[in-house]
């Protein structure tokens, strides 16, 4: 069925595709951009994708946040994992409605949002974080993305252990991820999967031999490359810049001895 | 809780990196392999990630198979998607449980084993294809998968038009994409995502053409490349051979005109 | 043998990575940085390589300029070639000393310094050249790199014809080469080489037609991507960005009919 | 001037994208192929470029050979670098007309060609290389393109020193380049530029650690990613399959300390 916007409702207003604004649809509240205002309370029960004017009367449209928009658009202090990284994750790791996962550090919480948003209602994502400002910007975060009733945040030291057992899924990106690697093999239920994710080919290496000391097949680390295209007639080619390196991906699954 | 195998479960054999067997689990039933022959039933009541040994002492694992593994061994007739672009296309359309899904075509059944992996129980995969053969190709893969309750497999062309109204998502992967821009526009609820996978820069050409003649926003069309890295003391290197290309990923947002 | 700083040579003054300046040695003439003023004649008689200080005591080193130095530090008005370009474009065509190489467009004249520099003494490179004002700079950027009496600067449509005959190769980088590939094919003497650069997927198309419309074999089109690594202790690591494309590279052998 | 085919020299003899010979002009030898066999003499007096038919009635063109064709069809015992890396390596360097350059291991010679067609007829290649039977075959190769005069092939383990001073350039393409590093610093002239190839990562940080342990400056590590593209109506795209890796390059140039 049709979407319907309600008050009380995100919506990612659009302008054009370097701005847009994530912002809540209430009664009563204009909203100022540098092309003008907008009476959001005008949306209320249009569908999603209507298109609204500003009293300067500039076009933008009312869009439906997606998880991706979310994240865009989080509080953070850090670099967050990017798609084409948090895409193959899930992929490799196989996640889906129903997983148990537990995932560290939360950081902001945009790879928490992405396994939430996918692993409800019935799944779980226990997300463990040692400072306590990521913590509170995460909760703020999933609050927002109307994902938090799916995720258990947990303010604890990962590399001191691993309190659920039999998880689906280990995901791992912070700075010493060997350190977590006897914690996760324990964790996890036979056939599950640990997912790291590093910048440096040193993390790489010492986590892949922390890998190797445990029973876990099929150790494997790839690197993802992400390109955008420009397309329209008489200039369709890549992009000039492009993002270089975010991290590698080495996944891996647990058997028993 | 811990996964134990069941008779009639399906099971991921695994030799080693190379050599890996998707086969069912059932008593009194002989696995041959060129390693020995195996008795999959004494692996009843076991967890998964269990070993098991062949008559001449080789050691297998019985993985819990992942949608990664179903698609791995999936019969097929055509190229498929690879881990790396599907799992970007679920992150930029934002499917997830609950999600209405149009996908054309189906081929094997590859992406819409993933994606009804991540809409069910509730969402749906409306699966159009026109080789009847291929049909059949990925009813038997989604059955074998456990998937087929999520998914309407529909014998039409879907340059024809597309019968679902108000889906969240429509994902194309066959030859002429832009002859379903149209019906792809009208079968999206507002804000819904389109998108596009094409081996070739003339079908990304014309896809974004026709997609730029409708009321679509943030069309962007991207590159996924993936690396192997082979890690090891004094051989830490990428791998010598790569995918080269697998095809452009175009993806557009449905808003009101 | 040593090579010794004289009066009136460029020298390439090192700060650090980031900083370094392309000066001439002369005597009584100091040079000032924001670490200080150097002179500059201090260094006249000693081996390039050698350090000398500011006022200031900053250390900074004068390094001979190199033709991918006099390249860095040119006049220019527009987006010159890379050296990872550059480079397959020598390999591909085979220049080296004694060869005779049709360019166009000079532009900055930054692919014709590298070619001056690989077929002197005997070889000569013609560079057509329509815009005045570039061949301006590209005189200048010559004779700086000393390199100009290889080189004939004509101020010629290249679109209209090509004077030489037999030529080695024939490199083009301007906006329509697909209108030069039958005066490339006359020029050439049996055997020669095309090379076509050019940055969007539309010109590649035209290019590789028109070729196929002569008697030309070996027509093949390649893409250059160069990344650079951090290299150190615990954060070794490809950099973030990167320069995501440049241009594509087409190459062609004329045979005759 | 035109270039005439004489008796004794190479053609590269071309059949199709995927089949060529190269072969020696001589009268009253004729060359078989599985499309017939060629009278080779009749090319004596043509020009390079021109045709030649088979008994069978197939054509064949009879092409100069570059330096990149006698790489190609050299005889090898070991992987040998790649246009895009020897490309970038030559431009890094700086390398022309009345080089110096100091290089090891020879290996097949395919880097030695390279260098000895750029700095003739006044510069020298001093190739050092342990394996006498892969200084036979370098020989034979470089004797093949004509390149030997310009060469000096060594018999000696670079890693105990090098003999020249005050060279340009340093290449090296060994197992354990961080051995060389002192020698290489002993042996460039003040400015001088050290290149090292090296596949794993673990090499280059040790060269990378080399070098820093030395007065050098612009130390620079950089992967280059050649991929081709498949161009032609309705079906251009990158190539299916690529090289992923062959090496990484790390480039410096000698101060004055």
């Amino acid at each position: 069925m049709m979407d319907v916007i309600r008050e009380g409702d995100d919506i990612l207003l659009y302008l054009d595709g370097k701005r847009t604004y994530l912002v809540r649809v209430e009664k009563d509240v204009s909203f100022h951009t540098h092309k003008g205002y907008l009476q959001l309370g005008d949306l209320i029960g249009r569908e999603f994708g209507a298109s609204i004017r500003s009293n300067l009367g500039v076009e933008f449209y009312a869009l439906k946040p997606l998880v991706r928009d979310y994240i865009l658009k989080m509080r953070r202090r850090t670099q967050i994992l990017y798609p084409k990284d948090m895409g193959l994750i899930v992929l490799l790791t196989g996640i889906g409605p129903g997983s148990r996962v537990v995932e560290a550090g939360t950081g902001s919480g945009a790879m928490t949002v992405v396994l939430a948003n996918l692993v409800r209602p019935e799944g779980r994502v226990y997300s463990y974080e040692i400072r306590e400002e990521f913590l509170k910007d995460a909760e703020a975060n999933l609050r927002r993305a109307g994902l938090y009733d799916y995720v258990e945040l947990k303010h604890r030291d990962i590399t001191e252990g691993i309190e659920e057992e039999d998880v689906d899924a280990v995901i791992l990106d912070l700075a010493v991820p060997w350190l977590v690697v006897p914690h996760a093999y324990r964790s996890l239920k036979g056939s599950g999967v640990l997912a790291s994710f590093s910048p440096t080919i040193e993390q790489v290496m010492k986590t892949v031999e922390a890998i190797r000391e445990h029973p876990f097949v099929e150790v494997e680390t790839v690197e993802v490359l992400m390109r955008r295209m420009n397309v329209g007639k008489n200039r369709t080619r890549p992009e000039t810049r492009m993002i270089g390196h975010t991290g590698y991906i080495t996944t891996a699954r647990k058997v028993l001895a």
